[in-house]
């Protein structure tokens, strides 16, 4: 059976060595994240994942989730349980504000603990996910009723939380969206239409759930101008909080799908269902962007999860499989074979995938400290700084973590050879499961779309440049240092590519925007190698005042593991580059009805 | 439900107009391989991969192989109406000599005819791929009495085949096997061990089943030079040719796998079953690799066969789905909105795939007919060359057409968004059915230490020159025709890229074996990118010709997708070129105990 240790020591180590979070004091909520503070935290969350949430992960996918005649969702054997332990620790409330019940504590820590709760079970993990993402959007634009009525309730895991933006004919244009509302006349909405591919619909983990809901105002223009946002309890709430009669919502039939059967995917049925409007009318969408930002990072983190937990799972395998001798001489001469990680093909496999995984962690930790900063900071400046960062960084850390977290699942699997085929191995669910986070919250073209088409030239390229600065300030600071030449050489090359493909768009995708269309995808992995490789970078400059202070091989595997990233990842940039400057051309010229 | 066509056209066209089949009246059995012959002989088979073997696809996937208390295995409902339609076609013997009942057709007819199969119906298509296998090998290594007794029921179809090599404790080195075989005194042997991974070891379809056998015969040596191949019937076959008593053979248990449901994966226990020596005592693995190296080649089209079914439903899905404007404006201005096919990431998708398709449809059959040559030519130097042809490209068919069609196959999924991770949308079945080709008859990171250690180097490198001296040449002949320049002049680079690899190899390999091992998996696709680009530049001369003869869209589409694989595919020999250079150190630094 597949195990899952999480990475608390490398977690350890990016934040208090690489970068600077305990120097964040003037941050809301991070004095009390003392060192103590945080290494208690991520060594519980650790014991949770390891222990509670990764041994119902198999048995999760095998028996899925149920509807019954009754509309009600059974989830698998093991999951309500699992859901009280992660409830009751305080989990779900990580990082919400001490007035609404939570502990207050540093958003970056919390998306710690989501990573290591989508490495040991996907499926289980989105269950507080979306009540987390859920929470983010009421926090900005709930009412002080709503919020009080909804997030105590919600922190404590009585209550858990969705987003229903999809329909059967739009996913991706919500601008087509048809669900209705139409005034009660008493400040509440009747809610009438269908959604679909709603993750934790319905299920038997909590009381009640509350469902935030896209939908038309009667009257409203169509269009995405004419969306609202609508808060949706599946059981209806008194005034005193305490649960009132069924509301009209209900779980019409659930998905049957490749992975993360332990999610319970619901088409949603609203049949003149209570609903009340969050934030302004037709403004819907702004609203519910809060938590399709929050969820979209998120959804990056699971990338990092599979590939972190298909890795570790590979290389136990790789140092205990006895097939064939290392090309150099036998290494285990007194077994009948040696272990296949002699075998430098493999080995290739897995540097890949962990020094994906290294700066992965690097930048999704970084990434969510912005979060921090953007919420907690009382700098306007250094809040603004931190929301452009955001605003660009998060189509990347969706899409290039859900699309390398996916390939380095497949890449882990092949080491297994016919075994990583075979259900009981649990190889093939990490291939499953993380399939989905290159979809959901917003297809990996859309990604691409989001960074190359909006986020690129807002503020005339602020956010990006601010980014090219960031690095290159880095590489002039450490430019002379010899011992770094091998990360800073590197990485100069892939800024300049990177520099080199904003240039080209700049004079090439105003006149004729397909050529940044053509080159979306491309733009967002090389944008993507560029930040891996500069986490790289300030990596290798902590491991190296660490391995001066006191000498370890852990040190020399960091080192090692950057340096094969600059050497055979990085150069990945010169052909992303060649292929954005290749332009539309080739891209476009087929009539439609030649495919 | 998923659709496939059948790609008649375009492989008639690669036949005829690229590839010079008709030519080659030279070769045993091609004269009667007239262009009215072809074309009916595809055109049926089409049929029979849209009508029958294509409807069975999604519910043989749900269904799955069902093992009863007495061992038998049932296959799922239609297979075996399926493949009796099959049988009775005499598709089983398209290219078998006509003395064992066959039709004697090419070989390069019968791979076309596999690609329809394994893109209508991978695991039903895997039932009569293994049976041509194992014809193919007691062709080559049997007795004239084993042909007689086993092949004219195999090319009926009455009996089935099967290769039997891994054990629990070895797949890959096969060195370690441990199925031992006990001279009877009577000629015979008495087999006993277990067989895991048999794929159609067991099933409802046929009356007996052939499984050859690889076995060490008690006392012989240690390690691959001590195993011998066997013929082992499920049913032991009297002198006549009738059943006997049911041979000590039976199928222990049915895997539980990630795809290919429809295909029964056996664990197969011997016990004392009575085999027949095939081929030379000690020299079974040379006598299996005639059936491994048709299987490899074979699962090589399983590969693009997925790629195409993907592709093509894929396609439909794009021009189908309504969803946001093109960024040149509407162009569906009478619908809520455009088809998705507007969007140039999603036409960059459908190019990639298409572009690496037509090329390896070209390049397979190409391959098919060297294998021709080697076995119909009267011309020894002819059949050297192709002999030599066929050793250095089955790896790269295998690995590279399995790699790619996996990956576009998730590709294609991508484009429809939810309903890709939906099974019954099938695009989930695509991809999980090809997951398998990159792992069974040698996962790929052995293909390419295949190439790279043993092909590469074979006599001299004589293949290797032999094909870069081929391209050269086209390149000379071609080189100073400026409407091929978009394929001349990027397919040099790429070649330069190759002969790149291949000098550092001969200077930096010998000494230090592990920098091949490092580079092999990036060499292999080096080589496959060189090979396809070789294809596209011969397609791209034909389509010329055949345009200026003709003018037609369809040769502007083949053109157009021609230059997108040069501007947009073929770059990323650079890459794999640079990895190659940076050698093992960083892949091979870290201790085992460090991963």
């Amino acid at each position: 059976m597949p195990q899952y240790r999480a990475p608390v020591e490398d977690t350890l180590f990016l934040l208090t060595d690489v970068l600077g979070f305990h120097a964040r004091d003037n941050l809301v909520g991070f004095a009390d994240a003392s060192p103590d503070v945080i290494e208690a935290v991520l060594r519980e969350g650790a014991k949770l994942a390891e222990e509670v949430l990764a041994p119902i992960n198999r048995t999760g996918d095998l028996e899925g989730c149920r509807r019954d005649a009754d509309g009600t969702v059974r989830t698998p054997t093991g999951f309500k349980a699992a859901y009280d332990t992660y409830a009751s620790g305080g989990w779900m409330g990580l990082s919400v504000p001490e007035a609404y019940g939570g502990q207050g504590l540093p958003h970056t820590l919390n998306t710690a603990i989501q990573e290591f709760a989508s490495g040991a079970n996907l499926a289980f993990g989105m269950y507080p996910g979306l009540t987390q993402g859920a929470m983010a959007a009421l926090l900005v634009h709930g009412t002080e009723e709503q919020k009080a009525l909804y997030l105590p309730r919600m922190v404590e895991g009585a209550w858990t939380g969705t987003m229903n933006l999809t329909e059967p004919h739009c996913g991706t244009d919500l601008g087509l969206l048809k669900t209705k509302a139409v005034p009660n006349g008493d400040g509440a909405y009747s809610i009438t239409g269908t959604k679909i591919f709603i993750s934790a619909g319905e299920h038997d983990l909590a009381e009640n759930i509350v469902h935030l809901v896209l939908a038309r105002i009667e009257g409203a223009p169509a269009g995405t101008k004419g969306i609202s946002l609508f808060v949706v309890p599946k059981v209806l709430v008194n005034a005193d909080g305490s649960l009132g009669a069924r509301n009209g919502v209900s779980c019409g039939s659930l998905e049957h799908k490749m992975g993360i059967h332990g999610n319970a995917t619901c088409v949603m049925n609203y049949d003149g269902a209570t609903g009340w409007l969050v934030g302004q009318e037709n403004r819907g969408l702004n609203a519910m962007f809060v938590m399709m930002n929050e969820a979209r990072l998120a959804v990056g983190v699971q990338g990092l999860g599979q590939s972190e937990v298909a890795y570790q799972n590979a290389a136990a395998y790789a140092k205990d499989r006895l097939q064939g001798r290392a090309l150099t001489g036998a290494k285990a001469p007194d077994k009948a074979a040696d272990p296949i990680i002699v075998h430098p093909d493999v080995r290739r496999t897995l540097m890949q995938i962990r020094a994906f995984n290294e700066a992965a962690r690097a930048l999704m930790l970084w990434t969510a400290l912005q979060a921090d900063i953007l919420h907690r900071s009382e700098d306007a400046r250094e809040r603004q700084a931190a929301d452009d960062y955001l605003g660009l960084m998060t189509p990347v850390v969706k899409g290039v973590f859900t699309d390398r977290g996916f390939a380095n699942a497949v890449e882990a699997q092949q080491l297994l050879g016919g075994h990583g085929y075979i259900e009981e191995w649990g190889m093939s669910q990490f291939v499953r499961d993380a399939r989905i986070a290159m979809i959901y919250e917003g297809a990996n073209g859309i990604q691409a779309m989001d960074l190359i088409g909006r986020k690129l030239p807002k503020d005339g390229g602020r956010a990006m440049m601010t980014f090219l600065g960031e690095v290159q300030t880095f590489l002039k600071d450490h430019g002379e240092d010899p011992a770094m030449a091998p990360f800073t050489q590197p990485l100069q090359a892939g800024l300049n590519d990177l520099q080199g493909a904003v240039m080209w768009l700049m004079q090439n995708a105003f006149a004729k925007p397909d050529n940044a269309g053509a080159g979306a995808t491309d733009f967002m992995h090389l944008f993507g190698l560029v930040a891996l490789g500069y986490m790289w970078a300030r990596i290798a400059k902590a491991a190296q005042a660490k391995h001066a202070e006191a000498p370890s091989p852990r040190w020399e595997s960091k080192l090692t593991s950057g340096r094969f990233y600059m050497e055979r990842m990085l150069p990945e940039t010169a052909l992303r580059l060649a292929r954005i400057k290749a332009g539309a051309d080739s891209t476009m010229a087929l009539a439609a009805d030649a495919f």
